[in-house]
Order: C-alpha cells, then structure tokens, then sequence
C-alpha cells in the first residue's frame, strides 16, 4: 500500500502472553482499526508483547517514535502479571498516584453482584498524575488518555465487549473531532481469472497516472482484491472513486467479478434471482465444496436446485447420467467426462446451467499423464457447454478451493455472455 | 503463562498493510507459534508492519534487540510493495544478488500451467551474498535463513500453505537439533458434543489434583480441545502426561474423539479404512458441505461412495428415494423424512452407513413451529438408525457448521457401537 504523505498513523500494541500461543489471535484490534479507517488514520504497526515490564516500556517508546499516536490494549487487569501502567509509567516518565473514587467504584461493582472486591483489585485504583482517567461502564479496569510530549496515547483494557465500549465512547468521538469532518472512503473491487502479478502488470499506467494515491493490491483465495481509496468529504472522495473505479474497470473488464462484500457465489446468487434461472452441480474431486459455497448464500435455494456427489465411476452414471462407455474410452477424469457430468446434471435437474468438477484431488491418484492436480471443468448452459481443464499444485484442501473458485468464474462468465 | 528464566525467547514479524486493516488478522503466527511451543521457546513478541522498507528495517533491529531469533512472514511476493528483502538487506547490511536458478525456477512454475512469467517475478531471484536460500516447493517467493552477528533469521513466504511447509521443512528440524532433546510436551485431546461449561465442571476434580501444572481448555468450531503439557526430557514427560491423559479420558470416556491432530472426519475415516465399510450422504441445508468436509482427507475415496445434495423436495425423491408421502405428510424438515434419506442414500450407493441432514439454515424459511436452526440428523448403519435433532442459533454458515459437526459425530457413535 502507499500512503499520502502527511497522513496520521496509529500503532496499536496489545499486551498479553496468552495471546502469544498457538492458538489466540489480538482480535481487539480490528475493532480499533475500523475506527482508525473511518477517519483516515493510517494504522502503521501493531504488535502484541507478552507480560515484560521492560519490553513493554520498550515497545510503547518505540510505538511512540513510529508513529502519531498510539493505543493499548491489555494488561490492566488486578492480578501481578497485568503491567501495562507500570510500564507506561517507566516509558513516559509518569508518575501514579491512587484514585480513592475508583476503589469506592470497584468495590460497589462487587458488592452489587453479592461479592468482596479482593485486596488485589486495589491496583486498578492507580492513575497517572495529572493525566486523564477513562471511567469503564463495562468492567473493573479504568482506561487512560494519556498525553505526552504532543503524543496522544489512549489505554483500554483487553476484555473485547469492555474495548468496544471503550473505543465507541471515548476514541471515536476523539477521532471524529480531529478529522474535521475528513473520513477515508473505500471502494473495493475484486478480480478473478488472474494471477497477482497479471493484475499488477495490467496495473502499471493506472499506478503511473495516480502515483500519490493509495491503492492496496490482495491476492487471496483465488481472487484478487483491489481497495481504492479516497480522503475527504464524502461526496468529493466518493467522486473521485468512482472515476477511479472506471478507469480499473476499462483495464480489467469482465474479470471484475463485483465489489466490497461480494464473493463469486453472491454475484452469481445474484445473476440468476434477477435472470430467474436455475443451477445443479455435479462434483467429483472437489466432494461438495462448490454447492456447499452456493448454498452458503442466504435466498440460494430459489435458484440451487441440489448436486451430486459423484466419487465413483458408478455414481457418475447413476447420479449424473454420464454413460459408462464414455468413462470407460477416457477416464473418470477428462474433458469428455466433465462434459457429460454437466450436461447430464443440467438434464436430471432440469436447470438453466449445470456445473461439473472432475480431477484428481491428491495426494493419491495421479499418474504421469494426469498428475495430481489435474481437474476438468465443464459448465452447461442453454446455447453452450464450456470446458477448462486446470493443472492446480498444493494439498488436497487447496486444489478443492480453486477448483470450485475456477468452476464458479467458468459459470459466471457463461451466464452474463449467454 | 508463566516462563522459566534462561528460555529462548523468539519473535515474529509479519508484513504486510493488508494485514492491519479491520478484517484480516495474521494467522501464520499461529502456526510458528505452534512449532516454537513444541521446542520449549517462548515468544516474546508478534507485530504486524505495513509494506514501509524503513519502519520494517527499524522493526527488524528492533526484534533482534528484544529476542534470541527472530522469524518474518510475507513481504517477498514480486510486486513493488513486497519490500522484507530490501528492508533485511538495510536492516543487518547484507548485500543482495541475483540467483539465475530461482529465475528458471520461477519460469518453469508459470510454464507448467501454460503461462509466462511476467516480468516482476524477477524480484524474487534476489538472494543474500553469503547467506542462505531455502527454495519453496509450494510457491515462487525463496525464503532465507540469515546469521548475522550470531542471531538467527528466519524469513519466510506470507502464503499460509507455502508458510506451512517453510516452517514444517526448515524451522522445525532446526528448532529440534538446538533443543537438546529438551522440549516442552504437548497432547490435544478432542471432545464433541459438549459445551465449553459442561467440559470445566467436569475438570474440576482434576484441576483441584494438578493445580501447579499447565493445562489449556479450547472451543471452537463445536468442539472443546484439551491441552495437556509436560516440560523436560521426553521419556518422562511422555510419561507424565500419559497419566494425566488417562485420567483425563476416565471422565469422558467415548466423548473423547481423538487428540493432537485428529478431525472428526479423519478418525471416521480410520475407523472406515480399518472396518473396510462405506459411506454415502445425503444433505439438504448444509448443501454439501458434510460430504465436502468428509472428502478433505486424503484416502477417503476408499470409503466415501458419493452424496446427494437434495434442495428440493424433487431431489430428495429422485436422488435419495425419500417416498413423496412421507414429505407431504412431515414437511422436508422432519425426523421421519431425515431418517427416510439416510436409509434411501445407504441403499442407493449400497454403503455400510448413509447420513442424512435436513433444516432450515435461515435466514429465511423458519415457522413458530420449525423455527430457523431446526436441524434433524439421521445415520443409518445395519442394524439401527438413529436420528437427533438440534436447534442452533446464528448465521447461516454456523448453523451449516454445528449440523455438519454433529452428524460426523452422530456417525462416529453409531460406527463405534455397532
């Protein structure tokens, strides 16, 4: 991504080595980083340190030097390995003091529930000295805003629904304030059919004519996400977009498959409820994932008719009609099966299109002539049956993804060009 | 989480600006996480940077200063804001040159698929002057792993399955051979069809009898993992967990599915292999994705016949024999019609077992008497059918999820009772 120089940058840093495990992620900052978005602040870094009075200190000065402001999240708990003040403390030179309202407060939350405030719940009673105090509605553990040397640094606790109220209270109306009625909007678009560095290549005169803007380029999954981004008052950045957004689609065409929130199987979903037309799937090697994926879509079952799932030559024949001599002269997997599969599926449900995935999903099966990966897909429609064979590299579980991601963009074009 | 002192320490950085927007966390962490836990070395700290070359230098010295060894993901794709190798290069002065071989590595890899490399792939040819290069069989970007000044760095490919495999072929014997046999033990065990609460209640005894010791309870996805641990010489903390896992399956008994790496759908399918029985499906609300998640391992062409996604009355008529009347009679979703496809499907396909779902995944389509999240599940074996029902709550996608999660597990019960 490039970024306007002159744009306000964040560092979020989240304190906690419970979620330095295999199995934790920081989800608290994506809630703070739709915020940060919202109003154009560009979130340069965040981290997330284990329970280290020392490394912390360490980290808030380096986050400080990297950045314009910077929020934590964590650590403020009661018990001895919470020591996100007393590492603040060190970094900024502060100095804390005790807030006699907050152990009233916090001892009021436990009586209310029946309960004692234990000793060690007096810690969360420690404030900095002549800097701002966040009173929590949601929990036990004040936040700060904290502001030193010009630098604004906000503190929230780590507990998700107690952050959220945090942030909606007291850091998106800060932000709001100091955008002066700027935000940054975002258009999203997405691509199929190409690899990342295709759509780059196809990029360069448009990164050539609009080198000072921002763009994100994101390949995942099989598709390739393109964010466009404008700062502003709405409907100037929204202009400036949608111009923008021309332009990408006079280079990309029909390989932009929609934009934001859309996947393959909504714009699809989408086509056939406004064309009212139907669809069944016939799958081999890809075991259901790709009517898995289309039913996934709310409203799907007015235009999904229902799949086979075909894993034996037998079921082939039974399921999807395709005939035995066929398999027999070219292999379950092959363009001519694929074909039948389609055809026989699009017959047996009496659906506008019929979907097929034939291929060898591995790690087994392969031979030198069809090699692990290989996969044939076919799409029936009214006026044409469409076939694309693929050579996919990876394990089992990718070489089914792409395989329905491929299959869903060979129907998608067949249905806007029929 | 407590450390002991004189552990090594590690650190992750992960590159990319897509990374810190509102919606995508950094996963690969997770899996490093995993490999650095089972050699007994701590994480210290993760961060994720945006694509800046000079705050991703400043982040790696930075990393280096705060950690015995320091891993990096992402950043090495071809395109210009892929910039780890020319912030290493800054970060720990090294110099960079081209390696001719991963040029005709790369171009080999766009020719197998019948493409040309485009010209930026180049990029990725750019190797350290006297440090090492570890090719990555699963993508184009090389990785590397560089000593400077005694400090190991690992640097490793964003793309989560080539990242799997760079840890799996390079990290992890490196992490062995340093470990000095010393490593800190691990054992999962699995649990299905209990809630996260009933699990701790259950514990309790057990946690009263081993207090001192570490011990992880997981949701997620329908399932509870336990996580037991034993730190040291691996004869006697194989021993000692051991223990604790027999008196860990002593409260749960068959409730316990598996452990470590175990799925649902991978022990059916040993239990299937190992019985040489069969399998067939058939699914309406959950669209596919019981057979879908059943054919993710590897081998379970073996077992699995085939399935039929019945999204229609028609198609569960036609496809798994269910008897028109029965439907009229009970409406699509319903115990007797749920029981009626997993015995239609089982005698279609001729298989040991044949699994049926039928609901209403919502949004739409529920009634005060069938609310969405009515789910009935049936298996059919020789000599029983069974069948449950389930009211989830949430999104679509869930509800799929749990149902498809329950009927693996309605299976599991059924196969090892017979």
């Amino acid at each position: 991504m490039r970024y306007r120089s002159g744009m306000t940058t964040a560092a979020i840093i989240a304190v906690g080595s419970e979620m330095l495990g295999p199995t934790r992620v920081d989800t608290n900052s994506l809630k703070i980083a739709a915020a940060l978005e919202r109003f154009g602040v560009s979130l340069a870094r965040k981290s997330v340190i284990r329970d280290d009075r020392g490394e912390l200190a360490d980290e808030i000065r380096f986050a400080l030097a990297h950045s314009d402001f910077v929020i934590t999240s964590g650590g403020l708990g009661p018990t001895a390995d919470d020591l996100t003040r007393e590492a603040l403390a060190d970094a900024l030179g502060l100095t804390m003091e005790v807030d006699a309202s907050i152990i009233a407060r916090i001892e009021e939350r436990f009586r209310a529930r029946g309960w004692t405030m234990p000793e060690v719940n007096k810690r969360q009673a420690n404030v900095f000295v002549g800097q701002m105090t966040l009173t929590n509605e949601r929990g036990t553990a004040p936040g700060f805003h904290l502001i030193v040397d010009g630098k604004d640094i906000w503190v929230f606790p780590g507990v998700p629904h107690e952050l959220e109220w945090m942030v909606a209270t007291y850091l998106v109306p800060w932000l709001e304030a100091r955008s002066d009625g700027r935000a940054r909007h975002k258009r999203v678009l997405k691509i199929s059919g190409m690899t990342e560095s295709g759509v780059e290549e196809k990029l360069a005169p448009f990164y050539e004519a609009h080198r000072d803007e921002p763009l994100t380029i994101l390949a995942s999954g099989g598709q390739i996400e393109l964010h466009l981004f404008a700062d502003g008052e709405e409907a100037e950045a929204r202009a400036l977009i949608a111009a923008r957004e021309a332009e990408v689609r006079a280079l990309f065409g029909e390989r932009i498959f929609g934009g934001d929130d859309d996947s393959l199987e909504s714009v699809i979903g989408a086509l056939l409820t406004a064309r009212g037309e139907t669809l069944s799937t016939a799958e081999s090697c890809t075991g259901g994932l790709l009517s898995s994926r289309i039913t996934d879509i709310a409203g799907s079952s007015a235009y999904f008719m229902g799949g086979a799932v075909c894993y034996t030559a037998d079921a082939k024949v039974a399921l999807a009609g395709v005939d035995r001599e066929l398999i027999r002269a070219h292999g379950e997997v092959s363009e001519e099966v694929a074909r039948a599969m389609a055809e026989g599926i699009r017959a047996r449900f009496g659906t506008t299109y019929g979907v097929a995935i034939t291929g060898i999903a591995g790690p087994g099966g392969g031979s030198a002539e069809k090699p692990v990966g290989t996969v044939h897909i076919a799409v029936a429609g009214p006026s044409a049956t469409k076939h694309r064979k693929f050579l996919w590299q990876g394990p089992r579980t990718i070489v089914k993804w792409f395989s329905t991601q491929s299959a869903l963009d060979v129907l998608r074009l067949l249905i806007v060009r029929e």
